[in-house]
């Protein structure tokens, strides 16, 4: 069993849930976004099930017609903070904007979270795709899609220079000379390029898995190339089997292309799987779901890939509304693939709306149909592991308690943890740190 | 006793200490700035004796000559947060600038720092005297000092805002009719200032303390008046009981000039007490310490005011060198007490940086002199609490096990918590949010 390639488990805590009615759930707690409580429940109900990571979303502006989650949330890095407190094994990944933010600030978090958590700290990169975050951060304008993925990639090299920047030998703690590190294992990253400067050093050190875990998500041209050369785990939202798959071996031959190891890039589809003990509430359950996705929540959520477009302005029953480039300067992949399925298959824009808002039935059954389908998409080439988004309240305690059994009696998931860090969790090497040589010591220029 | 105005008592949780040399105790752990355990154990003591919060210092440059404790230690929001998740009653308190962040992100991760906590946390605002920052900041300079006052103050009242984005009734919850919040008590602040631009409003709704409560250190001009105008509380590192009180009485007269209730403004000294049993352990305890500061690491210590000015190219023993206005735009309260304090007691440079480093000998006894020597500062016009910043690595245990069971039984200082939050422990009201009018609803707009 111990040879077997393992699946990967992450978990989204997402408090009153991902879409607009879940909070309405009977069960549901309405301010479980803000609840610490049930946040703690959550992860220790993922860790109790031995998952990789919990993963916590995020964006930054909201309007009255935002989904309840949106509305009133932690803040990913706090919240994860405090969770590594009340857990031990289990990664924690906080999704954090490159277009708002300062690297060294982003690279300062991280790396403290990292710390705190004995190394299990990983950054979900987003380029943030609603242009009203522009008026929470004095900006004039948001950037446009190829731009913020121009900052992304600078950003995040920004980011891992200065993660590198003590050795990890650095520190002498030489009592007797007084000699605290040593002096030329501190280096200055003096960055200077299109959008930022930073000279550094940062003040942290490196945790013992070397760097935080890279998640990305993308979806675009854009996206793809920069999730295949700088992630290490990818979280995409494939409409069925053979959506993912394609997206999976492109992403692979992309990962090679940049001269990396594609076994080492973990794409992990986000799946929202309904679980029930027999048919009877597999079907009642599934119903309640359903239940929970009005059509008027499902067109306002539609139009969030559209920077919150407003889609209540077109017939329901009508064909999907010709929308020109609406959307490619928003999350641009995530749109384009709307627009063309519902070209492709013809759909009206109530089909479009509920098709992306209703749970789909791929990964709804007992115990043993939800683990087959996982184990399908899992050998057959479409994924190397899943982000369970559960949408009933009781959803993540359903899954862990009935489905991760049997993942583990067919030896593809772990019984224990075999390590402390997220990327032990995840099978990934600790980069070496860019100024320290294997053997022998690199000359490099310290700070001064 | 109930009625008996009561002390205030915060721990500064510093990591490896303060100074230079306080790493070399052959008690201390050298990697204490990036240990949790470390951490846990100090806030866990804090909360153990009843303490009012924990204070996180910050700053955001080093270079080879820094503090240990600045090379590599935790951010303070992303610790804080942790040390939520272990503890039940304590104020939580963080350090963070206004000079080069966003008051969108501070006031979303202060308030989600709140929320966690259950209303426990404080904001100390610092304006960064470093001018270093700049340079991982992207800045072309370091804003002057004055410019530095103007820039909190905007950034303040921006946060504000933004932490008043809901009323504290905004959350209807009905999951028959479908009304998650009522529309009008979600305002979007519409900020257009000198420095800022931020429209909101704010993704998290405001905590059971109503806000975090601010702190701030001010001691030139601009910032004793941004503290006396702003601050709920002041840290504040006095020569002596003299200069103590002075500054007592001024911030209390500002306080009442801008219209605020001087009582509910506490001015708290920050001290380094180091305690003994009895008279041997206290000079044997006393001498570890002085002997922790060297005059090398003096030297250095003296030059942070000044933008880590080079003392060590001016001879020791002649007369405190001619400075002219170097300091001023750095931390230039701090800066000008000691020219002049140099000038008045026509001190050398070694005097002048042993007398900043070393520990006074104000707070240095048994515990019942230590105990006598506070009750002094409080009943007679200099504090209204302290921060205690211990400097030998058990010095918070030891003030914490003698010294604080002595204020108990004078009736100084609380058995017992009486309340959850940090405004509770402070006595400090809840602020109404600006859109709620006591009785009537105010008619204010609604984010469209």
């Amino acid at each position: 069993m111990s040879k077997q390639r393992q699946l990967k488990l992450g978990a989204m805590v997402h408090g009153v849930g991902h879409g607009w009615g879940e909070w309405r759930h009977p069960q549901a707690q309405p301010n479980a976004s803000v609840n610490f409580d049930f946040y703690k429940q959550q992860t220790q109900l993922a860790e109790g099930a031995k998952f990789d990571f919990v993963f916590i979303a995020d964006s930054l502006h909201i309007h009255e017609k935002s989904s309840p989650h949106y509305l009133n949330r932690f803040e990913p890095l706090t919240i994860l903070s405090a969770l590594a407190a009340t857990t031990k094994h289990i990664g924690l990944v906080a999704t954090v904007t490159v277009s708002y933010t300062e690297p060294f600030q982003v690279a300062r978090q991280f790396a403290s979270l990292d710390h705190i958590s004995g190394g299990r700290a990983g950054w979900n990169v987003v380029t943030s795709w609603l242009s009203g975050t522009a008026d929470n951060f004095g900006k004039t304008e948001h950037p446009p899609h190829a731009v913020r993925y121009r900052i992304a990639k600078e950003h995040v090299n920004v980011v891992k220079g200065l993660w590198d920047s003590w050795e990890d030998d650095a520190f002498a703690y030489n009592k007797q000379s007084g000699e605290f590190f040593t002096p030329g294992k501190l280096h200055a990253l003096e960055h200077k390029g299109e959008f930022f400067s930073v000279k550094g050093p940062l003040n942290i050190a490196r945790s013992q898995q070397g760097q935080p875990v890279i998640f990305q998500a993308g979806t675009s041209e854009d996206g793809r190339n920069f999730a295949a050369e700088n992630s290490d785990a990818i979280f995409v939202s494939p409409e069925s089997f053979d959506e993912a798959r394609a997206y999976y071996n492109d992403l692979k031959q992309r990962a090679s292309g940049f001269g990396r190891d594609a076994q080492k890039l973990s794409i992990l589809p986000g799946i929202r799987p309904i679980v029930g003990r027999d048919e009877a509430e597999v079907e009642s359950r599934y119903q309640q779901a359903v239940e929970l996705v009005g059509i008027e929540d499902a067109i306002v959520a539609l139009g969030r890939p559209f920077n919150d477009h407003d889609f209540s302005q077109y017939p329901l029953d009508a064909p999907f509304p010709e929308l020109g480039d609406l959307g490619s300067n928003s999350q641009k992949g995530g749109s384009d693939r709307i627009k063309q399925l519902a070209k492709d298959e013809g759909l009206t824009l109530r089909q479009v709306a509920l098709r992306f808002s209703r749970p789909r039935r791929d990964f709804v059954g007992t115990p043993e149909q939800v683990a087959d389908a996982l184990q399908t998409w899992f050998e057959e080439g479409a994924a190397d592991g899943f982000i369970i988004n559960s949408l009933l309240p009781d959803g993540l305690q359903y899954f862990t308690e009935l489905v991760v059994p049997v993942l583990q009696q067919r030896g593809l998931f772990r019984d224990e943890y075999s390590g402390s860090t997220l990327r032990d969790n995840l099978g990934l090497d600790v980069p070496a740190n860019r100024h320290t040589t294997p053997q022998v010591q690199e000359k490099s220029e310290a700070v001064a």
